[in-house]
């Protein structure tokens, strides 16, 4: 993957458009653009300043290929960190085309997916996770996940990282200090301050680690499973939502059979919802299977929307809700067709439900009606509340299982070094022990030398052009 | 549509990638602009000069939106004339959406299909014909399609149309002096010597207008159907042609009913490939409307292939050839399955064939196998002869139906003006009538003022952000 040759690539999007814009890194960059490029007017390539845009054609053999816009930034002041070219041409998929294979034939190569991003990492332009981040940027759909996104491509991130390194660093050298001193007299006072440290230390990172629930969600998606029994509205509720009819609703039980989803993006943030099958015993083959995938959807779901209504007994109910439940599913169980029922939402039956339920499980109760969309504002209100209790403690939030493994490995060498400050483990193995932990740190920013497949796996994420 | 106000769109296409442009154009760009871009290092946006690229950040109370880079192009040396402001963001939807809906909240106005363009040709940035260009341009998929719409966006096609409208305004000149001339002696010679200058204008333009047939199949691909008679091999051709399996090809008669279609671009020029339904007569329903729609396309082809094996009698073939044959057919009659021939490629079968043609039919004849896809060689060195011989006779290509319709109106006008010297009708008369022929001439690139309605026409056709 790691060439030092020049490399090129369209960074627009396929696709016909106004302008397409090519782009072009590495030390032949200008070089190989003069072999083509005749400035308006006649000012000469070499001549060209850095940061500044200037009109003309793209020729190869004579034939103008396109009028351009050319801007050449110099490096170490570029993106990538090397001489950039970028071309703004017309947005036609043969002129591209062209213009990429006038290049290719001059020895420049097709850049790999992320390979500009890469560049400017190994560059020193930006460390590891805010080059992960410019991914995350592209992709994000929702104001939170962009949020989340653009503090850790501005360096927000990788300074909490580095405040956390240095911590382990300090303890490190304390624990150091403590080793030369050892033959002399212990000090129980030092050995308790130095346990209160790791504790905050193991704290701060469990916190840091317990944001990936939320920052995994932001970034992918609330996942919300729409269960309940048969007809009891699901599929309308989830048409009601999207305003839209994107599942058949009939008065026959069993009507939705194959899981239905899509995305809602509520106050900046993305719920993916998941319309499932209605929860019952049946013969019919393909519903059966409905079923079963109904129940293993609430399995992945961060949040369930439990929907019944009143013709089932809160015995029933309650078993359902039971069987269904698992520890990390926030639960908000929903009376529908209120406007059926001649006392409205019936708080009373509700907290009946409630009362049989575990009082640890996360649970919201709620009344309302597809027919009035106004009855679904306090649903939603609901679904961003449940949102911000997931474990957001953080003011930095993980988005990305890389940086959460890391944490995890972290993690468990503190948890060796406290176990071994406990029972008086020799200061040199506690201070190897240190050491693991304040790498599995530095390999979050990539302070310290990154594993070449590691960066291949990272950046093979990208799309080309980036 | 013609609003003086800012105008904003998104120039590159839609989609995920590493760059997203966003254009600004109008008197108020660089001032709302301004509201929230942060140059880096602190630049003040007024210090900005023109066609310089600086980085900064997008920022939005507070929240920073992206990362920027901004050039400012100070009318009239901009793409539309007007101040013109490029943001070049991260290719995201979200950054996209959001940057765009702030110039919108400060009133900057989203700009409609062809805007940018059409402010364009109204600051005399080019002339109607090279605005029509530009989205030439951008559609064009294959070399031919390019070169034509390069020459008329850089200009060589409107000085063409110039020579012409000079030539007729000229010519009318003569007319009038002959006019004030007239009480006395009309001069037989000058009459002559007019008659001749207008056959000359008369032959230029229609050649012109013949070049349409060239330029359309150009701009539009050349459409090419493939016939014959059921299992001579249509769809084994179409699937040899394209190196793919495009087509569904079996032994039974009657296996292809949908017509099947795609393009091929052979030596930079374009073809729409069009497998049809062998042709016979069928009870079978679909297969039947199959036939049908297999001539159809015949009849809009420009160029037919049609496919025979030796099974059927010179006489069976002969009469469905000239079933599908139509004034505008270039026809290419092929043996197929030569290497199920004991004499290979019959030539002497063609050419009995040939004979009992009309002599001045479009014609060529060959032998092919699919079996061997060097036999399709010739086939291909054939179309691209016949493209070559359609109306290529003049410099300038016309490609655009509205420029047609001017050059058939002038060339009515020129028309009645013969007839009218050869009658010595009022020179009167005949200045008006050649003065219909140069507006006609001058609605081609917009020399005369051009009706909103038409303006409104052209510029629909653009994409949005061009």
């Amino acid at each position: 993957m790691l060439s030092d040759g020049t490399i090129i690539a369209l960074a627009t999007p396929q696709g016909i458009g106004a302008i397409g814009m090519i782009r072009i890194s590495g030390f032949q960059a200008l070089e190989k653009t003069q072999l083509f490029f005749k400035p308006k007017g006649g000012i000469t390539l070499e001549k060209l300043s850095p940061n500044h845009t200037v009109l003309g054609t793209f020729t190869k053999d004579e034939e103008i290929i396109d009028e351009i816009l050319l801007t050449y930034f110099k490096g170490p002041h570029s993106y990538t960190g090397e001489d950039v070219i970028e071309i703004a041409c017309h947005g036609s998929a043969y002129i591209i085309q062209k213009i990429i294979s006038c290049f290719l034939e001059e020895g420049v190569l097709p850049a790999q997916a992320g390979e500009f991003t890469l560049r400017a990492y190994l560059n020193k332009k930006m460390d590891l996770s805010q080059a992960e981040a410019v991914a995350d940027i592209i992709a994000s759909e929702s104001a939170e996940a962009h949020r989340i996104a653009m503090q850790q491509m501005r360096g927000g991130f990788s300074k909490g990282m580095e405040v956390l390194r240095q911590q382990l660093i300090q303890f490190k050298a304390l624990i150091e200090l403590e080793l030369d001193f050892s033959e002399e007299e212990v000090n129980f006072a030092d050995k308790s301050k130095l346990e209160s440290l790791l504790k905050k230390l193991q704290h701060d990172i469990s916190e840091l680690k317990n944001s990936f629930a939320y920052g995994n969600v932001i970034k992918k998606g609330v996942p919300v499973a729409i269960a309940g029994k048969p007809n009891v509205g699901k599929s309308s509720l989830l048409n009601a939502l999207f305003n839209e009819d994107k599942a058949i609703v009939s008065p026959i039980a069993g009507t939705t059979r194959d899981s239905i989803e899509d995305t809602l993006i509520i106050d900046g943030v993305q719920f993916r919802f998941i319309d499932t099958a209605g929860l019952r015993q049946t013969d019919d083959i393909i519903e059966s299977i409905g079923v079963q995938k109904a129940k293993e959807k609430v399995i992945q779901a961060t949040v369930l929307l439990y929907l019944y209504d009143k013709s089932a007994t809160v015995e029933d109910l309650v078993s359902e809700i039971k069987s269904l439940h698992h520890e990390k599913l926030h639960l908000i169980v929903i009376q529908n067709k209120i406007d059926l029922d001649p006392k409205g939402y019936d708080i009373e039956f509700s907290k009946q439900i409630a009362k049989k339920l575990d009082p640890k499980i996360n649970l919201k109760l709620l009344g309302i009606t597809t027919i009035d969309k106004t009855t679904l504002g306090p649903l939603k209100t609901n679904l961003l509340e449940t949102v911000q209790s997931i474990g957001n403690n953080s003011a930095l939030v993980i988005n990305n299982s890389r940086h959460y493994h890391a944490l995890n490995q972290a993690l468990a060498s503190i948890e060796i070094v406290k176990e071994g400050l406990k029972n008086d483990l020799s200061g040199d193995l506690l201070s190897i022990e240190l050491k693991e932990a304040i790498e599995h740190i530095g390999t979050i920013t990539g302070v310290i030398d990154t594993d070449q497949d590691v960066l291949g796996a990272i950046f093979s994420q990208f799309c080309i052009g980036k």
